[in-house]
């Protein structure tokens, strides 16, 4: 399974135009106006090609391995199938493991303020799950959805998949442009729902301010739109004080919140939760009965005990530790190697990614610049992968901290200033 | 968290008519055209009321707790844990776990003939996430899908959510009456698929006969349509000889076929697999990635082991045998207790349902004697839910008997039987 650099250049690039080749058969298969021009998310499919040891991936998103709590959850899941295996293995609610709902709403009450009378709560088969469940619950085909731009490819594809239309607001050094933003929602038509991550936002790194956050709030409120807070990071802060959630004001049950175990305990089982004004989320229920019945119930047992059978917080400040070390030593290599090419990038307080820019007036593009990175071994996010139109002009590239050795950054990080020095 | 059976019939009833209802709150939620009719699963709407412990539940369709290799998944998930935590955990690709992808995809072709050149295979979230998918991937809004009447609610649900039209065709001893069939074909816009479960129906707990079998292949193929064909129970054969799958007759690249480990290891777990045409199964996996990114790692990684190096075949003939004496034992008292009163019923040659009539002109309806059922502490469910029109007429109702004790089970058909006798 190991794929040269080749391979990786063939992902990135085929993404710009047909990932979908047609199979040599005879059937013509009728497709959905939804799918005809879906494609793979360019991250998840580079994911497939990073897997060549001599390539330096920093397009990935993956917690750093060293994140998991591998000895807890081994524990954890011995003593569930020893007391209750068939709590485990049996068929569960929709809504989600009870004890784990409640551990949930109990530790997002507390630390963040986040849950009204108003609200329920459901695990969900990820956060990205949450995305799908609210899009499928509150938009017809050619509905808009206001995002930040960039933005999150996996929940703009989501969005895709339902013939959403997608308008991006720029997003500045404090969170999105709120003229653009107000326009918008002045402008478009049947705007259901305003998409943002307020914290250390992927792949832009950015915290959106306070004041914003505010801000956004009452503008949805007065255009009578929904808010979608995906908040993945909100836990990896490594400097600076947390900013409250946009959920944490919701008196008037706009906000639909999406939080994640991806980034706090493990990706690979797949929790998610979101707490949500109950009207909406009995929708997203009955969605999600269609779509896969329940999320695996062994795993909800295992972060419940986890959550409270644990030491949660200290394994949270074990985190942040483990991602403020990479991050600093991530940005002291961008200081060292590409500020000096002309390359800048956002200082950020917490998450998983750092967004850096090509200077002006550079001999050749963003595009060609990643192409020759992979060529010598270094996978990077283009930018434009995460606009709402890819086919807009962007200089920019996302690189990722958190997945890499410390070695592999330090080797990546190198290559890239190198051929920053001689191409830009 | 107990229920009486007041609120069993409250759950049972209020589905017919409307179960959301609107919160007492200002804000006038907008939904999708989609989701403003859907109503969640009756059957799962049950199982939270069925935890009465006096109610005895025929409803469910749960496995035996005696049919879980707990043992087998406790050792292998502790080997996992111990010997590759981080492969367990992190984030995978959508497609699955390529050992599991080959060892089923090896599994279906030797055991099955199923999967040709054309086919590839991915790991879903369960079974009813093929559902999802396909509809997602063939289906417009106003869409035909053709299936059984009577037919498994869950994937009726789905379907809807799609707002695809559904065309049900009447189930007769040996499978849907073809000539229903064929003029449903001619007749109907847009039919997108066939959807079959031709192996121990749930809920008619029928066989599709090979030749019927045949002929709804060639129809299809006649109308240039697919075929989705669900398999969930089709290892659970406890007489009779297997029928070959119609996938196996799948030279044209037209069926779609949906397996489960729901039935032979863990629902809770939440695995399911499709093989499929690679063009259609390409479109799946990137609606798949907006859905949940992945399925649970750790889940496939233990279905992989259980498969290759436990003694699965032993296993499987451990479970018919266990289905095998719960539902010879159930049939049984059918003919003691039921068959007197005049109630029906289809010998199983597999599955986990049987499906019971009703005599004509009784003085009480089906739904009166559901009614009534629950009332006196038996759960089933009425046949009308398994319609595609749920206002249709219908003398039917199902039992599982793979969830009950043998007591619970004596006891519940004795009731039946009793109030068999009074009522009708």
């Amino acid at each position: 399974m190991l794929h040269g650099a080749a391979d990786c250049v063939k992902i990135l690039y085929v993404y710009y135009t047909q990932i979908i080749k047609k199979e040599a058969v005879e059937m013509e298969y009728i497709l959905s106006e939804r799918v005809k021009t879906l494609k793979p998310s360019a991250i998840r499919e580079i994911f497939k090609y990073a897997a060549d040891p001599s390539v330096v991936s920093l397009s990935a998103g993956n917690p750093a391995p060293e994140a998991f709590p591998t000895k807890a959850i081994a524990e954890i899941s011995a003593k569930i199938l020893e007391e209750n295996p068939i709590g485990a293995l049996q068929y569960s609610v929709t809504e989600g493991y009870p004890p784990l709902r409640e551990a949930v709403a109990d530790y997002m009450k507390k630390k963040y303020d986040v849950g009204r009378e108003n609200d329920d709560i459901i695990i969900t088969s990820g956060a990205q799950q949450v995305m799908d469940l609210l899009t499928k619950t509150v938009c017809n085909e050619g509905d808009t959805i206001i995002c930040e731009a960039p933005s999150f490819i996996g929940s703009l594809n989501t969005f895709r998949s339902y013939r959403c239309r997608l308008c991006g607001i720029p997003v500045e050094n404090d969170g999105m442009n709120l003229e653009a933003l107000e326009k918008a929602l002045q402008t478009e038509k049947n705007v259901r729902f305003i998409y943002i991550i307020a914290n250390f936002q992927n792949p832009s790194g950015i915290t959106t301010s306070l004041e914003k956050r505010r801000a956004i709030y009452e503008l949805a409120k007065k255009y009578h739109t929904l808010i979608l807070e995906d908040n993945p990071y909100g836990e990896l802060r490594i400097s600076g004080e947390d900013v409250p959630c946009i959920k944490s004001f919701d008196t008037d049950g706009i906000v639909v919140y999406a939080g994640s175990f991806s980034k706090v305990l493990s990706p690979g089982m797949r929790l998610g939760f979101t707490i949500a004004p109950k009207p909406v989320l009995q929708k997203m229920i009955v969605c999600k009965q269609g779509e896969d019945v329940h999320t695996n119930s062994w795993a909800q047992m295992v972060a419940h005990k986890f959550m409270t059978e644990y030491d949660f917080e200290a394994h949270l400040t074990s985190l942040r530790e483990i991602y403020r070390k990479k991050a600093n030593f991530c940005m002291e290599l961008l200081d060292q190697y590409l500020v000096p090419g002309g390359i800048t990038y956002q200082r950020i307080e917490g998450g998983l990614f750092i967004w850096c820019r090509l200077p002006e007036n550079t001999r050749i593009s963003m595009s060609e610049f990643c192409k020759k990175a992979v060529l010598n071994k270094v996978c990077v996010v283009p930018g434009n992968a995460f606009l709402t139109d890819e086919a807009e002009q962007c200089s920019s590239f996302r690189i990722n901290f958190s997945t890499p050795t410390d070695e592999q950054l330090e080797k990546g990080i190198k290559i890239l200033g190198k051929l920053a020095t001689e191409v830009l």
